[in-house]
């Protein structure tokens, strides 16, 4: 991580210890990704200098992408002020405020956002599920595919890729039908869980061993009137929503991609049904 | 943390060790928070006996939640087969997976919550601001208050509070208008920002300093017709959507709470025009 600036080239101690190397961003920040493991006798005086250097230079952000690999550093960098950001699996990112202003550091991820899928066939019968682990699992109650939008995923696809996945039926997304926000679902994340109407493109049931206990078509009244629906207010709603919507009675909000950079999409989901002008 | 467990009375070196405490879960998971420094030699031989033990009462995942003061057990954790989970600023959470089976782990929170808030006041005005920092900071942009939902709080709660915040305006929480889902906002991170309807019940101005450059109420068509709206499809939907909602043209999501424990709100939102079953 020692740079080759033109400043190591001064005859001068301070500036001979060498530099890490940054990359500054639009916000007056800068982030440190650590490449290579060192030990804290050659880390901590080059984070010393290169933090003087950057107050000098009015940065406000410092941030530093830790591998886990190199968690030997993880005590030495929070004795030299800095605090969590957040984690994955794979590595720690760090980061200190420099100014002596309030942070305006962006905030953590906080939630986590899953679907439900609702799908019918040709009878007006409901593609449902029984699951092998979780809360469901045993209660014999039948419900909608469900699973958790990947990271970096658009909602309308993961609905797509869960129903594929747990039931082999190739379906396309339709409408966002309604959303439910919960709190504290995981330590203190939050819970966004997104209902989504998708259109069967095959219809043979293959069902997913790993994760479905069974799959299998449903007459849509039938699984309306599931007690545990009964007994539920929030499945209440979800039931009778796509109950109404079977009957062409509801309108959800549909996607529409909004997207400026080819590389990656950005889905805006509104009420399509009142919009005609654009 | 040295428990006082039965088994410490037993005369035997191995027990008389101690073993961490942990709270168990429904998933056949243990949590254990540090609550103590401990040094290294102390705390990893206690990680092992307990680790031990848990593999033969059958426990799958093992998180430790390490405050950031107690980071010098990091690195031993680790190399004791851990990996991170997620962190905050003052907590990093790791975990391990005790089985020789694929980890069923929950994953991290990959989603940041934002709003807008689309205000009218009894003259068809919409409430706009001007922001002092981030993207739109000297650009002449008239947009709608905008905010960053807090952890634990509710999309329609956090609206209500923006809109106080950067304006002194009291509204109340009418519809979800639409939503917009990107990805890579912050690192890997995926944002959804909802755009909300609230109905003022004040309408007097009293700008927040900090973070807003200038507050009015401006013509609608003046807000739609914005260069800037125009030249960005994003903005000029958002914006043709807000217009539509104030010629009454148009029907979002509104929120029914659908909480069964009083502690925490859990908040349904759905097209309610069309849903009078319940």
């Amino acid at each position: 991580m020692a740079s080759t600036t033109e400043q190591t080239v001064v005859e001068n101690e301070v500036e001979q210890i060498g530099l890490l190397n940054g990359v500054e961003d639009f916000y007056e920040g800068i982030t440190v990704e650590i490449e290579e493991h060192m030990d804290s006798h050659v880390f901590v005086p080059l984070l010393r200098a290169s933090i003087s250097k950057w107050k000098n230079q009015g940065k406000r952000g410092v941030w530093i992408k830790l591998p886990i690999e190199f968690s030997n550093l993880v005590h030495h960098i929070v004795q030299e002020g800095f605090r969590y950001h957040h984690a994955e699996a794979d590595y720690l990112m760090l980061v200190r405020w420099l100014p002596n202003t309030p942070d305006t550091l962006p905030v953590n991820a906080s939630h986590r956002v899953g679907i439900g899928a609702f799908i019918l066939n040709k009878k007006r019968q409901v593609l449902v599920v029984q699951e092998k682990s979780g809360g469901f699992k045993g209660t014999g109650v039948w419900k909608l595919p469900t699973g958790v939008v990947n990271e970096g995923e658009d909602i309308c696809e993961a609905a797509v890729r869960e129903v594929k996945e747990e039931t082999g039926i190739d379906a396309e997304f339709m409408e966002i039908l309604a959303f439910r926000q919960s709190h504290r679902s995981f330590f203190s994340k939050s819970d966004l869980f997104f209902v989504c109407m998708l259109r069967p493109n095959s219809f043979e049931i293959h069902k997913q061993d790993s994760e479905v206990e069974a799959a299998q078509w449903m007459e849509m009244e039938e699984y309306v009137n599931q007690p545990y629906n009964k007994e539920h207010k929030l499945f209440q709603y979800v039931a009778e929503i796509c109950e109404l919507k079977s009957q062409g009675g509801y309108v959800g909000f549909s996607a529409i991609s909004t997207a400026t950079d080819s590389d990656q999409n950005t889905y805006l989901y509104f009420n399509g049904s009142d919009f005609t002008k654009i």
